[in-house]
């Protein structure tokens, strides 16, 4: 399949629980856009850019209680806001396709993991200092169990993020299968049992059924 | 005069101009009410708490232009809420009377400087993420020249929020008597001439009359 009519300026976001393969699937259709002559920034959150990663660095690193749920929001949003300012609007406005491994669905899924009472925060700050959506959010779900088994044989940094039970894993799909009907006109919902070519096959017919 | 009539969970703030004298009188006051046998807490903006002080290096520190107006105001707000549940809310809590040298009125004058258009921004961040203002802020009114002639007599580190002539340091004390017209509640505009003990005795009427 080509996606030749991707024209640029596309901003599309990839979501999933732990060890859905979200990462690998947007590195995979950004590798796959590239060699069809596409110009293509892949970024990811937290972070995608040198302000943003300092700020991540700061939220992630130290005692996980020293920083306040709210405070918390406040530096994401920070982060989220330098990223969109230097990375993505940039290359956007140049023509080029984003592809975001995470972007706001994660803050907002985690927020209503943990501080469900804080979503209507979350919104707010995201329509005062963010504003933009995704054009299109391939969300690759994955049975739980499947996902952690896949988590759990990877060796990351990123414990603080992915270091989850069975119980949040069906939780985190659970948030992000309702926020894919809350957002449904950008959401695509994929399965992502097989292997990563199979999946990225059905990438491909998403984003090429969102184009057309 | 005493002060004896000061009840614990005051918030009480000092604004103005560089070299208007603001932390030299935050320190008497804080000085005069511990030994009148008052809990204090003295504290200033930006920073205040752990947090808040490595939010603050990471705004302050680098190049000036590397975060934009909007990030800079996220990471300002960050650093409030942490300052104000860790170090603020909870003294207010135990019956302490908190003494902060700059809060969000800075934020509001400096915002009104450089982007005037983003003091909406600003307040709705305020009220959604922020809410608590202070029970009394005492605006340390000074001659511009004069402010700048102190500020310059100082060797400070405090260059990047400092270092400005004297244009700038007229706006900002219109900046202040603007803000202390919007919140004629809970402003007091005091002479900042004269001695530190002249001033000072000037803050204790205030306050006297803010308490009574």
């Amino acid at each position: 399949m080509t996606t030749n009519t991707v024209t640029g300026g596309h901003f599309i976001t990839f979501e999933g629980i732990d060890g859905s393969g979200k990462s690998t699937q947007a590195r995979m259709l950004a590798d796959h856009l590239i060699a069809e002559g596409h110009e293509v920034v892949l970024t990811r959150e937290p972070g995608g850019s040198k302000g943003a990663e300092e700020i991540r660095a700061l939220v992630l690193e130290g005692d996980p209680d020293r920083w306040s749920a709210e405070t918390e929001i406040l530096l994401f949003t920070a982060a989220r806001r330098d990223h969109l300012e230097r990375t993505i609007l940039p290359a956007l406005a140049a023509g080029k396709i984003v592809i975001c491994d995470r972007f706001a669905d994660s803050t907002r899924m985690y927020q209503g993991l943990s501080r469900g009472d804080l979503r209507n925060v979350v919104d707010q700050l995201h329509d005062l200092m963010i504003g933009r959506e995704p054009d299109l959010t391939i969300l690759i779900d994955m049975d739980p169990a499947e996902g952690l088994s896949r988590a759990k044989s990877r060796q990351t940094a990123e414990e603080r993020f992915e270091d989850f039970g069975q119980a949040l894993q069906d939780q985190m799909r659970s948030g992000f299968l309702a926020l894919s009907r809350e957002y449904a006109d950008r959401f695509r919902v994929l399965n992502g049992a097989g292997t990563p070519e199979e999946v990225a096959t059905r990438v491909m017919e998403a984003l090429a059924e969102h184009l057309s």
